[in-house]
This record gives C-alpha cells, sequence and structure tokens, in this order.
C-alpha cells in the first residue's frame, strides 16, 4: 500500500518542518516538558491531521513525550508532500499524500485505525487526534469494537466539535473528546489571525487578483469569517457578509460591512469566500446571478459549502487554468460568462497555499499536546462526551506565547487583587 | 432636598429625549410590546443610571409598561442636566445633578431607596437597576429589613458585576440581580463600539488632541479597551497595550499594537486612558516619569483607575485649563513638566462629553427592560445571586435592532438545519 | 462698533490659547527666530482667518516678528469667542464674534481693510492673511487704489486658492499671493489629517451618532475628502464617495469604498459630508430620494456645497433640536420624513466643535509666517499672482515637526546621495 | 543562443496570459483602439521589462498595434517561464528565463539591441521600453551611434526615472523618454496599491510568516513604502517606518507607525522591507544588531538596498532552506543567530511571488501604450530628455479602468463648472 509521494522531497520536508520549528516557540516548550515527563509513554496516538510541516512538529512533540504516532490526513487536498515524505523516511507511520481520491482518502484512515488496533495488541493504550471528526466517526460507524482500548480524542476544529456535539445529542459519542477548538487560545487565534491571513494568502496564490477593488463576499461571520473579512479588508477589498444569525449579522454590520442575503450579494460580488461550516451556502441559484468573473473559494472544513455539482451542472466546459484555480464556462441565456473556483472547493488556505502560518498553529498545537496529557492525568475521572479544558489551560498557553515573543507584561499587585474581589467600596 | 439643576433647560431636554428615541428604534419596539403587555404593572423601579438621553427614553419604556420610575445617577459627573430637569418637569422623580459632592451623591441614592420603601408601602412591588452596584451595595449595607420587598434587579456595567459576583462569592447577595452587561447585546456593543467611540468624542471635547502622531496607552484589553485601542488606531494613533491577563496581553499583540508594562509605557505614552475595572492602575510611579504634556483620562466605571491624590501631591499647582481639563504642575528634579487630567478621572465619555450614542444604548436598554420582564415573569423560580440571560433574549435584540436598521439577512435552509445536526457526513 | 463678544469669556479664551501653545511646538520655533530677527516689523498685516485658539497664537508670532496685526474672522460661525475676546482684551485689533450676519461679517472685512490704510498712511507696509479669499476679493472690487500699498499676501485653503487661480486666469490678480495651501505640509496635513478628524469630532459634538452600523456618503475625494473617509471608516462606518474627478473616484474604490452618483447615494447614506468646494453638490433632487433620519453636514469652506435653500424649500417645519443641529419635517407624499442639517450647513468642524486640532494648525501656521517672511524678502522679484513656496520650505517646518514630536530619523549617507545622482550602476 | 526555459511550459504560460486578460479590461481597450488605428505600424520596440504574463498583454497591444517587440526582462529573477515561453512558441522575440546569471542578463539586453539594429536596417524606426533604465544605459554606453535611429522610449519605475533625471542633470540623456512612473495612474496606483499586495504576497509565499504580532521595518516611505505599510497594517503587523525625508518622515508618523533611525529599528524588527531605490540601507552595521530570526526582503528594483556582501561576510553558512529563502548563520560573539533573506534580496514581489496583480498593469501598462502613442504622434516636437505626459492620458487612463470595472459616477453640472472657475461669489 502507498503511503506518501515522491521520496526525494524529504531533504526539503526536514527543511520546511525546521522552518516551522523556529516559528514555534511555545510548542517547544511543551516539547521540553515531555521530553522530561514522558506524559504519553505506553500511548499510541491515531491521528487525521493535515499533514503540514507545522503538524509535523506536533509529532515531534508527542514523540518526544513517548508516545508512537501513526498518521493520515484529514483533507484530501492539504498535505504537503514533501512533510509527509519526510516524517516517512525518519520513521513516523504515515498514509498521506496530496491529491488523495475518496476511496484513498478512508483507505489511509482505515489504515490508521489498524495500527492503532496492533500496537493495542502489544500493550499500548489509544488516543486519537482529530480535525473535522473524520476518524472519530469512522472508529464509531465502522470499529465500536475497539471503543473501549481508546483512552480519549482531541479534535481540532469547528466543524470536528459540531459534529461531536451532534454525536452527544444522539448519545452517540462513546468515549472522551476534548473539543480543542473551544480552547480561547485556538478559536480566538487559529480561526481569527490564522484562517484570516491564510485565507488571503491562498486566494493569492490561486488568483494573484487585486483585492483593492474588488467586493468581496464573506459568508459567515464566527471567528473564521470575521478574520477573513478584517484581513480582506486590510488589503483594501470592499467586504459584504451574509450571515443567517441575527447576532453576528448586526457585528458585521457594526464592523463597518455591509449585510445582504446571498441571493443580493451573489449580484455584487467579485470573490466569494464560505466560511460557515454549513453546506450548499453557495447554490446553483446563486451562480446563476454571478457576475462574469466571478471567483468562488472556500475556507471552511468540508467542501460542501459550495454547491460543486451544481456548478459542474451549470457549466458547459471546465478547464484548470492555473495550478488551483478552474475556468467553468456558463451560458445564460444568449450571454456567456465564467466563474472560477479555486482549490477545487476544498479549504483554499491549504489546497492552494501553506494552510495557517507556524505560529497560529503553535498556539492550537499546544492545545493538542496538552490536550492529551490532560486525558491521561484525568482518564479515571473523564467520561464520554464533549471535554472542554479547564482556562488555566488557556492562561498557560497564551504565557507561553507570550514568553516565545519576548514580551513582558504587568500583574495585579496585591492590593489590586484584593479590589477586584471586594464589594464594599464603591464611588 | 434638591432634585435637579436649572429647570430652564427642560426644554432643550425634550429635544434631545426625543433626538436620542429618533435613533433608538429596537428600544421603541420594546416600548410598544410595553404599552400592550403592561408587564411592569404594580412594580416600582430604583434606578441609578447615569441620568443621560438614552436613559431617560428607558424610563419611557418602563412607564409604558406600567412600572413607576424613581431614579437618580450613579456618578456625580454624568448627569446630563437639561435631561434630569425634562424627566422632573414632567412627573419623574429624579435626584441627579452634574457635578454632585461624594455627600449629595449618596443622598440621592437614598432617596431613591425611601421612594421605593413608599410604593412598595402603598402596595407596589420592588425591582432595582444599577449601574456600578451602588445602589445594591447601599441595599445590602444600609436596608437589609427592605431586601424582602425586592423582586429582583438587573445590573448595566462590568463593574457593577464584578462587585455582584464578589459578593455572590461571600454569599452576601441576598436577592436575584440580572447582569445584563453579560448579554452578548451588551458587552459585545456597549462596552466595545459605546465606549470605543464615546471614549474618543470625550478626549477630543476635553482636550481637542490631534490622534495623528500620538502614543495612546490603552490599559486593559477587555471588550472596553478592545473598542478604545481600535477607534485611537482608526484616528491614526500609534497605540500600546498594558494588560495583567496573559490571553489579552496576546490579543493585543496580534492585533497590532506594542504591548508592555506600564512603568515602561508610562515613559513613551502621550495619552493614557484606564479602562480596567480596577484600582490606581496608574499610580504616582508611573506619573513620575511619564513625558511633559501628558494626558491622562479614564474610561472605567469608578475614578480610581488614576490614583489622583497620587497626582495631587506630586503637583505643586493645579490650573482648570479647559472645562474638563486640569493642568498639574509637576517639578522633577530641576525640571518642570505638566501633567494634564481629563474629566477629573471620571468616565471621561460621559464627564467630557454626551457618552455613548444612542443607538448602541439602544441594545444595553433592550436587555435592561427585558431582563426587567424576565424578572418578573420568573420571580418564582429566581434564586438570590447573580442571573444570565438566556441566549435567545440576545437573539432577540439582535433581531430588533437588524430590522430598526433596515438589513435583511438569510435563513437556514431546511437541509442546512439538518446537515448542523447530523454528525454522519464526512470528508 | 462691536468688535468681539461678552468680555468675561477672556480668561478662558487665554487658557485656551496657552492650551494650543502646548501643542503647537514647530510653530514656536518659529515664534523664536521671529523675535530675534523681526521680519515683519514695519509691516501690518490684515488677517481674514478662522478665529480660533491656534490662529491667536498665529498671531502672537507675526507680533513676535514685529508685525502689527488687524483681524476678523472668515466665515461667520467659526469664531471661538473666547479667544476673540481674549485678543481683544490684550490689545490686538480684532472684529469677530460667532454668529455674524452676513452685513456683520462684511462690515468686519472693511474695518479690517480701514485699519490697514490707516496704519500704512503712517508708514507701514502692508500684508494680507485670508482664508478663503474674501479679503482678497473684496479689496480687488472696492479697494483698487489699496492695492499698490499691499506688499503680499498669502491663501490658507483649497477654496481660497481656486479662486485666486480664477482671478489670476481672468487676469485679475493684482498682488503677490502665496498659496500655503500647496505646501505640502499643509494641504497633506491640515486637509488630511485635519479636516479628517475634526469633521468627525464635528458630527459627534452636532449629534452624537453612533458611525459603527451606519453609511456615509463623502462627497468629494481630494485631501479633505480622502481624510474624512480615512476616519469615517476608523470609526467603523461604511463609506461611499461621491466624485467627478476619474482619478478620485478610482482611487476611493481601490482604497475600499463603494463609489457611485449622488442620486444613489442618497438612496442609501445616514449620514452625508459635503468636502468639494463647489456649489449644491446637495441638491433638492438629492434631498427628495433621502430617508428619514438623514444627516446632512458640510466640510468645505463654503455653506455653498448643500442647497439650504433648496432644503428649506422642502420644508413645512424647521427645529432647532440641538445647538448645531436643525430639523427638517418634510411631507413626501403621503410620507413624513426628517432630515437634519448640522451646524447651518458651514464647516461642521468650526460651526459644531473646535475645528483642527492645535498640534496640525501648527504645520500651517509655520507656513503662514514663513510666507510672510519669504514675501517680505522677495518682495522685489514677485510678481502679481499666486506664488508658490519653494520645497525647501516644506523640508523645514516637516523637521521642525519632527524636532517637536521627538523623532528621529536617518539621513543618507555620501555614499548614497552620491548614488542617487549616479546612473552608470544597474543590476 | 539560449532564449527561454523549458518548451513544456507553454500551454500554463498561455493560460496564464488569458487569465492576465481577464483581469486587463482597460488595457484591452487601448488594444481595441491600436488595432484600428495602427499607431505603431512601422516601428520596432526594445521592451526590457518584467517577463510576466501582464508584460505578455502589453506585447498583446503593442502588436495589436502594428509594433515589432523584442523583449527581454530587467531583473535576472523575475522571468515567468511559461509566459516567457509561451511568447517565444508564438513568435515573440524573446530572451528571458528565471536566475539569470549576471552575465547573461545583460547578454539578453544586447540580443534586444541587436534585434532593433535589425529591424532598423529593414526600415523600422526605433523605439525602447524599460524598467529600471538598463536597457537605456546599455545604448548610452556602448551604442551611442545607434542613438539617431532612436524616436524615443519609455521608463516603467522610480528608480529608471532617477537615473534618467541624473543622466538628464549630467546632459548625458540623448532621446526623449517619457516617465511613465510619474503617470499618477502608474505611481499612485501600480506603486501604492501594487507594491503593497504584492509584498505581502511575496513575504508569504517566501516564509508564510504570521503577520500579525510581528513587528515589520519597512524602509522607504514614498509611494511604494507607504503601500507595503498599510498592508502590512492591514495584516496586523506593527509598522516601524525608517525614513531621511522630513515630510515623508512626519507623514508616517502621523499615519501612526513609529519612525526611528535604521540602527533603532534593526533591534526591534521582525521583519524588514526596503523599498528606495538607495543602496545598503540594510547594511552590516545593523544585521549585527538584529535579532535572531529575523526576515529581509527587499522591495525595491535593485538587489543593492541590502548589503548581501556584507551579510555573506558575516555568516559562517547559508543554506537555502526554502525555494526564495536563504538562512544566514551568524556567530556574534557567544551567541549564534539566524537571519533570513527572502528572494535573494531582489523584488521579493517577483522573486518569490507572481508580481503585481494584473488589474494594477492594466493601468501602468495603459500608460506605456498610451507613451508610445504619444511619441510617435509628437516625435517631431519631443527633445532629449525625461518627458511627463499631460494630465489628461491620466484622466482618459481612469476612466478606462472605471469603466472596466462598472463605476459610475458624477459629472459637473454646468452651474457647477462655472462655479469652479468664478472668483467673486465668497462667503
Amino acid at each position: 500500500m502507498k503511503n506518501v509521494a515522491n521520496i526525494k522531497l524529504a531533504a526539503q520536508g526536514r527543511k520546511n518542518i525546521a522552518w516551522a520549528r523556529s516559528q514555534m516557540g511555545a510548542l517547544l516548550t511543551v516539547e521540553d516538558e515531555f521530553k522530561k515527563k514522558q506524559p504519553l509513554k505506553g500511548y499510541v496516538v491515531g491521528m487525521a491531521l493535515h499533514v503540514t510541516k507545522e503538524t509535523a512538529v506536533l509529532v515531534d512533540v508527542l514523540e518526544a513525550g513517548g508516545a508512537e504516532v501513526v498518521i493520515t490526513g484529514c483533507n484530501p487536498l492539504s498535505t504537503q508532500d514533501d512533510v509527509a515524505v519526510a516524517l516517512h523516511e525518519r520513521g513516523t507511520k504515515v498514509w498521506a499524500w496530496k491529491g488523495e481520491t475518496h476511496q484513498e482518502y478512508y483507505a489511509n484512515l482505515e489504515a490508521v485505525v489498524a495500527e492503532l488496533k496492533k500496537a493495542v495488541k502489544q500493550g499500548k493504550k489509544a488516543l486519537t487526534i482529530d480535525d473535522g471528526c473524520d476518524l472519530v466517526t469512522l472508529i464509531h460507524q465502522k470499529h465500536t469494537d475497539f471503543i473501549p482500548s481508546i483512552v480519549g480524542g482531541t479534535e481540532e476544529t469547528t466543524t470536528g466539535v459540531q459534529r461531536l456535539r451532534a454525536m452527544e445529542a444522539d448519545d452517540a459519542l462513546k468515549y472522551p473528546v476534548v473539543a480543542v477548538n473551544d480552547n480561547k487560545t485556538k478559536h480566538l487565534f487559529d480561526n481569527y489571525y490564522g484562517t484570516g491571513q491564510s485565507t488571503i494568502g491562498g486566494l493569492l496564490r490561486a488568483t494573484n487578483l487585486l483585492f483593492a477593488g474588488k467586493t468581496m463576499v464573506v459568508i459567515g461571520y464566527g471567528s473564521c469569517g470575521r478574520g477573513v473579512s478584517l484581513r480582506a479588508k486590510g488589503m483594501s477589498a470592499e467586504v459584504v457578509v451574509c450571515e443567517v444569525d441575527n447576532l453576528r449579522a448586526l457585528q458585521a454590520r457594526m464592523d463597518g460591512f455591509r449585510v445582504m442575503p446571498i441571493l443580493e450579494a451573489a449580484k455584487v460580488g467579485d470573490v466569494f469566500v464560505t466560511v460557515t461550516g454549513n453546506k450548499h451556502v453557495i447554490d446553483g441559484v446563486h451562480m446563476k446571478v454571478m457576475k462574469d468573473g466571478t471567483i468562488l473559494a472556500n475556507s471552511g472544513h468540508f467542501d460542501a459549502e459550495i454547491n460543486i455539482d451544481a456548478l459542474k451542472k451549470l457549466a458547459r466546459k471546465v478547464t484548470q487554468v492555473r495550478p488551483s484555480l478552474q475556468e467553468f464556462k456558463i451560458t445564460d441565456g444568449s450571454k456567456e460568462k465564467n466563474l472560477y473556483l479555486a482549490g477545487e472547493g476544498r479549504l483554499v488556505n491549504l489546497a492552494a497555499a501553506e494552510g495557517h502560518p507556524s505560529t497560529v498553529m503553535s498556539l492550537s498545537f499546544c492545545g493538542q499536546a496538552l490536550a492529551l496529557q490532560y486525558i491521561v492525568e484525568h482518564k479515571h475521572e473523564l467520561q464520554p462526551g464533549v471535554v472542554v479544558l479547564p482556562g488555566k489551560v488557556d492562561d498557560d498557553i497564551a504565557a507561553r506565547q507570550l514568553t516565545a515573543m519576548g514580551i513582558k507584561k504587568d500583574s495585579l499587585t496585591k492590593e489590586q487583587a484584593r479590589y477586584l474581589t471586594s464589594w464594599q467600596a464603591g464611588t
């Protein structure tokens, strides 16, 4: 069975991992501690995460903590082949390459489960790391017998946590999974600063379009959508926001953006980015009214946000015009127009570029590493279901990052600490 | 006993209230409902709130809902005299004027309590509205016998909620108080957009300084501090942030600001704004190293954030150079320097200007009105302590505001709603 | 003849002038030099400038340089009475008060001319300082006999320079006038940072509106319009720009704003600001389609930009709802709506607030003082017409301001200076 | 002699050119006119321009206008090989590939001159297009005999115009060259919006660094530097500006940035970008005090801005860590640090990414095409020296771009046009 792409890429992969390490100071402090404490000794960790240079550093950290790691990707288009190859060459068990078919993708997930089982047979305890919940879902659908051997898991992203909560509501989730995404040091940073910047980066590589003077429609105004909107504004685009939630719609408007239904936005937008975690938010009915030259991209976890089947159906010809850009020729009555799809509708930051910058992933992956440690330390108390880490973990991670950035700040004086807990003194 | 300032101001007060009403569409929809439903019939509401034109509209709404309202201010410098006079003239019981002494301030609070007691004797049930928790504290310190007559209360601001939570921790809070500040439609709007803009407005009126080219030090990076920083940046100041909290410090840095301890910031800042809810965050030790011409202002609830006694002690002469600006002449070794204090260290947006814009108060005061309704409707279930309103109240308020602004948005399709609660479909 | 308003205001005027001086370090360096060099000895300067605290500092500087100064305002609504009174009390000849009638305004201009003539009879040579070109126009229309006694003049603002260039084209300008507005240290700072900030300040005082969530239409995208747009964006408004010039319209769009004809903008705007230097850019036809509650303001020099007569004609009732805000009740078919006019359509930053911050005026007024010195030094070479100062004056003024702000910067090394003037070295 | 890189790239080149055309609507309107009018019939155009997809569209336009085009690059690292190959394959004479040696670079320039001479011998008249002035310099240094055959030329960039003006001052420039860079539609757009965005894009591809939380030092605050600073701020970096010019330094500060000498900035910066047009602005002395991990990049025309020799001398080891990123290991006393150089110190937007977005190049290249037409039409009047196009060309280009973007705007009414040229009406 194939594991990774062309082995010649290993040298570049090693360099890229080293480059990522140089930006991930906070996570390296965790690595130092893990080396000493060996919290994951006796554990095998099955990972379904974007196989990027930053993920490779997380693998370093887990291995430093004593874990055996087996890993596959969590998206058919997001693997950085040089990194996957470098991991493979050094002996980490990895199944991942860029451009997997749907079948290959699931075969790779199965390979990870098989390795987990093997390790458990050899006496190890299992942990899982997921990004999007495909691994957990697979285990719950096809490997229920294996569940008792799993001590716990973690989940990286909004969409995955959403699925886990749906499982929990269905009483279907059978082992404890930490919602790393719920860490403030994750969703207020990775989703906001990370997705914000990397979506711009993905669009730039896919199209090299000029943001200035363009109308960019951002669909979804959660942490990710806010980040994308802010960065698009920072690049001088006019931003239009579409939302279904009242409060978020109001925030978008107060942040200076126009807010309107997608069908209206479809008529005025030059570039569209979906970040909703939902399905078919851009559908055929919207594509029909879009302007010639419109660019469509997605930064949500799944490629379901843009209805690509509808797009294909509308088109009389599809051309790959650039590495991450397809042109859909559409005849619209007597007129003809082109719509462009970036990164095949998969998360454009990873499909067309390198994904989030290392520094922001350092925060998220501190969360991953510390979540695994937390599970191991609390394994006797944790119940099946979604677990949220205590706030002090966030404080700890933020402190590590401040140190890594060389930032000094104040602390409360005793008098101030006392003042905050007193109520008698008023005006 | 004096109630309000010069009665001649009533006409301008009425006009200003009408002007505020024209900006508070969301709150007017609550007024319409209250008129029909009379949810506050049989209740007397004792208010300690900034007596502004927006508060007058809230009084309108509560009275429309059947309540008797008795009101005083919650800060000695924040009353808009024309508005207080207009309320008084039309028959609302009010004790408030700009520039109360400490003694007058507390006498006015007592007057409100006395009126509440009087109304209760006449068969009404009592509710309280607080902003900063002075009224609740007074009641708990000096009128414990009256507490059983109080059905519940509300609290408007961060500082007040902080005090309430301290009371709760001390087991000292004896009736249910809704933390209106915890509404997302409150602290994500009023504190952020409101304080952000109105602090700029207050500084402009106090000093008319040029923000461009200045280094503005914002101390505290909660919702208020973030808002102030963003607006100061929007006016082209260079912003420096001081924080004690790791996560907030990190956010400030990621938002593009320099982060440093106050003692370092004190040497480089041109303008300082405190928004911490804490005490003496700018102290004598900082003032000593500040540059000649430095301007100090506070946007937190109490005037404790800047140690004004320390400032007075350092100064050899104090001059009122402009209506809301005092100059402190300080001899520093052989050198002489001036420090300037805006609005006597009281919340600069209200002390030197008109406070938050009406539209943002519309959101907060929807929260107040609906919180009172909630207390009345749930009076048999609510326990003494801090109460947080359910999320649907936020959704309801946001929807009212979107309607008031004429904004249309999307709703989930059935298929999308289903997708969000399913977990089986993955990559 | 009346000179100024209530003499009791003098003390506050002196304090405000002192406050302005504390922000105008660059101009004070010119004052120091003028004291020593006395470049204006033997000259009388007739000024028609906004009588503000900053202008008072310019008067200080000119008097320090040996000049006799006689001054009136250049706009019926822009005089700061406390400052005018303070100038008057100390002996400067001043005719100016806030709220002059058209007749009084021109009488005051005539008073200045009369004083100039008197001083010339006593042997002095005359100079003029204008802001908007009313004084120069008056002299050219009614005092042509006096022109030979005038050595030269200066003009402060875009509109005035526009009029001067029109005079020049008509061959009607009979003495040399320096276009101070053409200084980069003037129009790239005063017009941009100054008008930008002070327009926001004026709107805040007139209305206390919430910028966040509003659509603000800026008409005109020159230096002033760019400044206003940027600051409105900085306050979180959505900005729409109207322009007649292709290049500026394109810049506005590339800066992220929507660009459209006024008639379209009229339907979507919440707040309008005119900064065109032109006439009736907001006319009856636009007012008819505006939304209920729309606010109109002008930051251009003359009150001609909004057709106020048309507005009055449309209205069935006009009310002064706040000190700088009038409500126009308009019946539009079966519907009724209110439009609001800030500061009577006069420059809103001065009519409703204090005008530009002192620091930015320091740059402009360095230009004024140095322009007068330039005229005096070059009086034998200068021809009638519009004069532009050499670039080194800008460099000199910028250097003074950097010093005043304590900013250090690099200089070219010898090798770098040589490199910049060589052409042989390439790739 | 080699002309271009691997011929297999032609298909992608053709697609990229088509993609560029889809973004360059304004330039296509010029192409339409050129097709009809054939203004360049009988001319051979020698070009030394970055060989990008956008330049290929300019070649289209010139050929449509009747010209024969011969082309080479103007930088050893900026050629897009797929585009060069596509041009070659279709028959345009081109000598350009990415990664030319210094010798190859000059050989290619000579090849262009040789072709020009050949065409002139066949009866054509010669024109030149330059970007950086290497071609004009070569001709003036080694082919003076050929100068009489050249009707005129154009120059694209700031640095080239600087060299031309230096030539003019030396009386060395022997034919008329239009400073296209002086077009407002060029330097206010290409340099500002173009360099601003594409420098961010280049840095992203070279490093994938997180801008948020970084201190980015921009050296030079002309149109390019302002653009880079604004976009870096838009990506949430803290920006520090270094300048030698007083006025620009002051603008930088008023725009909210810290301004300091490079030696100070060297100690605090995380990323440096040079955009000065000068030499060794980052020198060994600065590198010595830089922090570990600092990234250096240049967006100026020549690779002289960072003293790369000094960097090499300081380093004990140089590694290519990523395609456009070199690591310099420096031992600094007892400490070791790494500095990183992006794109070999050549313009990072082209060396590490695709250069300016097509839309902004459309404006610049309208200027190029119309400049050639202008030269041809005025060939009998033009004198040797630097030529600036009349303002109406800018107006024309801006109008074309507005149309391409579908933007409508107002025009002056007759009354307004009259008002602008009258001076009699005042207050």
